[in-house]
């Protein structure tokens, strides 16, 4: 393929906007085409700011559109099976946020729909991308630490989500441990064989009512015999929380957060920087950036994309491990779930 | 009581020479009156590097020495019931090396006999007055980062002990991350109801062989339903790696290794520092000093000691639990396990 | 004035592209119409780059577009006063990459063209943009550190420039430490007094022959009485060195390097991270397009611009003053330098 | 000479306890049996606390006992040179308090009383000993950081001495810089020619009526081209800070100051850690302790002191010049100052 990748996004909430102005401004091989979402004032606020020529209310408009070589898959995750096999039919490549569907069943549907049609399809585990995360992972292929033995992931957001929010996302493990499942397998180079899982109430009783988390803990066995831990809380006074630490058998590598500068002051009463970024939009800019590109790159260039369908399958098991081992207060092994 | 102290110090092993030197030059109102140990050539070099005027050999000729006021057991774990049994008989105050013993039966032994005595024991959790840990307590306490709701310690030795060294010792759980176990209840204030543990070889294969692990992770359901975990290994190839952090609702609060200097190093391929300190013995040189001080001063000035033998009995039976957990593959709830 | 700043660049040269691509991609009130440079594959890169509709060989051909409303000004330094004065004359809006000249009456020349024709001038100081900087400059005007009692600006260079480029450039005092003096009298809030100056060849002995210096330190007395002090190097080879310290009265206040990640790996030798940004393209990368954004805020909102001509006048005083200083061996007043 | 070095410490004020407790407590080939000073209820108290077996009035009379083999000079800088002359007569070994004395006459006139004893005189530039400095001195001589370009010391006092301590000091150049000006020396591993030196009032007016500044800046040119800076407050709110920085050819070192602990809390508002250790006693604890160590090493193993009463003289001059040029506000040579 050759020229500039044509681009519809479909959904103009919280993360289309993102993909949008990415795709616009900072992906010079791509050209931004169309912009779909049912609110019209949605989508013609995101296609004003990203200068987009054409705003539809509807994903299946947007497919219909001959000239649109990709879309970029923004919408509710419980659209994104349906709207996955519609592409493939359509011809489209796909790039889907994560995680394409809270049933694997679904995912499995929407795996077969797009490798029957032979389209390229990656999946928005924008982190991989984050340069800490790369040079960790980087750190773990080349040997750089040794074999890695132990694993430790913190993710923790600023403030919790509103309790409305958290029966369609699916729970703690689903919406939020599901990037740091990925992560896992990701920083590791290796597939997890077991999972136990611990979930606490301790930020909001809200969401005991909820039948939810805003507080867990999962240890990971690796098929290597590596252990690892994951620790979530929705809530962080002091910013977004994300880093990772490895220890191999020749070294340790650990990543600190992100901060808007690098400034120190010594006061009368204590030593003190400011905060660190508050939230995901400012953590992985970057990142968020750097995984369109690379999808645009995957399809201009025919090369295998970043994040497979089938990668973006495992943490979504993990997930739903980790949820069966905290109602069954036992281990779970991966091998129990099925679609 | 008045005047200083007068201790003997029964074993010249590995420990016996840390404490003997503080209580010789780092306690003012110490003075150290004999030191025993099976080995003549042990307990004289001792003797010589602290201007001890008295060696004996075993360590009832500590206790019969009328002119001894406390003692300091460094001998094997296996010996300490008895002698303490034997030291509250004789009217000795006693300062323990942890563990009291592997079984909780001899603890709960010697505890009654220092109770009925009312002789003043104190363990040696050496690193609840380490200066980091400290803080922590106090952060925690003081009400300064909120109500804790995530725990983590990771404790690495540098390298592993000979396997000789491991059965006796009760494994990894008993030997080492019993350490862990203590700061996790002396930090967060609280105690642990459950315990999930999960063991690895991935450092020497001979430690399967000696039914041990090398590399174990645990995690903790506090009562308060706070969730933590305790990471441990043989085996960190950069030092001693001695860290805690916690998650409270207003903050977090987190620990450094310590270092033998502040410097930086800015060279042609990374930037750089030389390593931590390399073993418990620089990194905790100021919490020995500590603990023999405030045991000293506890006497002295008839004060409740830093940590009791009721508080040194939690850490065995989380210990105990850790190894049931990990033998079973479940969680085990403290209460399942008894003398 | 409203809708979009149609704005020419004047330059394709190292800095040109760089304010190209920022207007291009990264202000959104900015329309890029038209690149010039004598040499037309130089403007064709970026013009393709950042799709500018139009091409031209000299600046006098963008002056004499109707359709722009102002230009950025990249051509060799001895270039800029004739191209400010005719863009005043044109009545086009100036943004002028620093400094506007080596002679101060060429500056006066062509700030009195500028305030002729009431056209807004900005000048590329862009460290002020940078967020490290700007937290200092807060700190300073708010009180945060009390009164500035001292101030200490390092600034370094990866790799010297090639010798040709020396002596065009006015020295390492006009070319180099001229950012610097501008950082001191920004952050400090007043103005410098008296300097001294102390060069040397330290890293390549052909800047002698040059009359150069690839080294040098200048001491500052700032009208408050405070004392600040600027090293510079043309060679530091862990990467660009950039940092700013200042006393005051109340508290220190420190910036650090800015580094491709926040990962440290602590290895069998030492700890380690890699290097900071090599050079200014990336630690500055964000400052370079908020300069612009600003300056085409100041035109389109009609407000005052960042970096007044008159601003930038200071520290090209202050650079003759520090080469005279370096001469004559002694410290020279600001008011010893005239026009 | 074999056995352990027999002290008298002469000058029980601020520093003498300091010398004495080390000499009690931490060096265990020294034997610590008189105490001198004419407050005896000063000289009581240290030798309470030190197990010290005599106390008399003055240093004469410490000279005067044939059991001493050494002495630790603590007394008032401008008893020095005649305690010095005495103590060499009696054969005595002698440690002395920086600066021998602020005349170079004087100086001279106590080194050739040592020299024609024969006896060993070591001058108490502790921070030789510091962890921090010894690595950068290692760098510097083993060629780590390359050859050193330019060089920084920042050296501040948490507050301000009494104004009454002011002019019997000699003034903050030969009181507080002297410390930096051997550090210069000894890091850089060679002699400074010229010097620039600019001092202001910005902490406390009071310094000005006595012709002190509480704030200076000096240059420094080095003999290989090599320039520094050396920074000095009376005033840094947040504790002592006492830090030093070289560039080298092939990179730079720098330290950081020592904290009580290496806690990080991410709070509401900023993330902070503890203030640094507050003073000289905290900070340099145990470089103290080494450099007693060292010279009695030095003559009970008949080895060559840490630090001659040669070196010592060098900064003395350093002093003299950086007070003579920052009153003619111009550089001054080495070669200007004579005694």
């Amino acid at each position: 393929m050759s020229g500039r990748l044509r681009f519809g996004v479909i959904g103009a909430g919280r993360i289309g906007p993102v993909h949008a102005e990415n795709l616009a401004f900072r992906v010079p091989q791509a050209e931004l085409a169309v912009i779909a979402d049912l609110r019209p004032e949605a989508a013609q606020a995101v296609a004003a700011r990203c200068n987009i020529p054409r705003m539809v209310s509807t994903g299946e408009e947007v497919l219909a559109d001959p000239g649109i070589d990709a879309i970029v898959l923004c919408s509710p995750t419980d659209t994104h099976a349906d709207l996955i096999v519609a592409a493939a039919k359509a011809g489209k490549h796909i790039f889907c946020e994560k995680p394409i569907s809270l049933s694997l069943k679904e995912i499995d549907r929407a795996l077969a729909a797009v490798e029957a049609a032979g389209v390229k399809l990656q999946v928005g585990f924008n982190r991989r991308f984050d340069s800490n995360f790369l040079r960790v992972r980087q750190a773990v292929a080349s040997g750089e630490i040794g074999t890695p033995n132990l694993f430790h992931i913190v993710s923790r957001d600023p403030f919790p989500p509103p309790l409305s929010y958290l029966r369609p996302s699916g729970g703690i493990f689903l919406d939020m441990m599901v990037h740091d499942f990925d992560m896992a397998c990701f920083l590791m180079g290796e597939e997890v064989e077991e999972v136990y899982a611990a979930g606490a109430v301790m930020v909001d009783p809200g969401f005991a009512a909820e039948e939810d988390f805003d507080t867990a803990v999962v240890m990971l066995r690796f098929k290597s015999g590596a252990i690892g831990t994951v620790d979530n809380s929705r809530k962080s006074t002091f910013g977004y929380d994300q880093r990772v630490e490895i220890l191999g058998s020749k070294g340790k590598i650990a990543t600190e957060n992100r901060y808007p500068n690098q400034v120190v002051v010594s006061g009368e009463k204590c030593v003190y920087s400011d905060l660190p970024f508050n939230f995901f939009m400012q953590r992985y800019t970057d990142s968020f950036a750097a995984e369109v590109q690379a999808f645009t790159e995957s399809v201009l260039e025919d090369k295998p994309v970043a994040v497979t369908g089938t990668e973006s399958r495992l943490p979504v098991v993990m997930a739903l491990a980790a949820g069966k081992s905290s109602q069954e207060r036992r281990p779970v092994r991966l091998s129990e779930i099925h679609a």
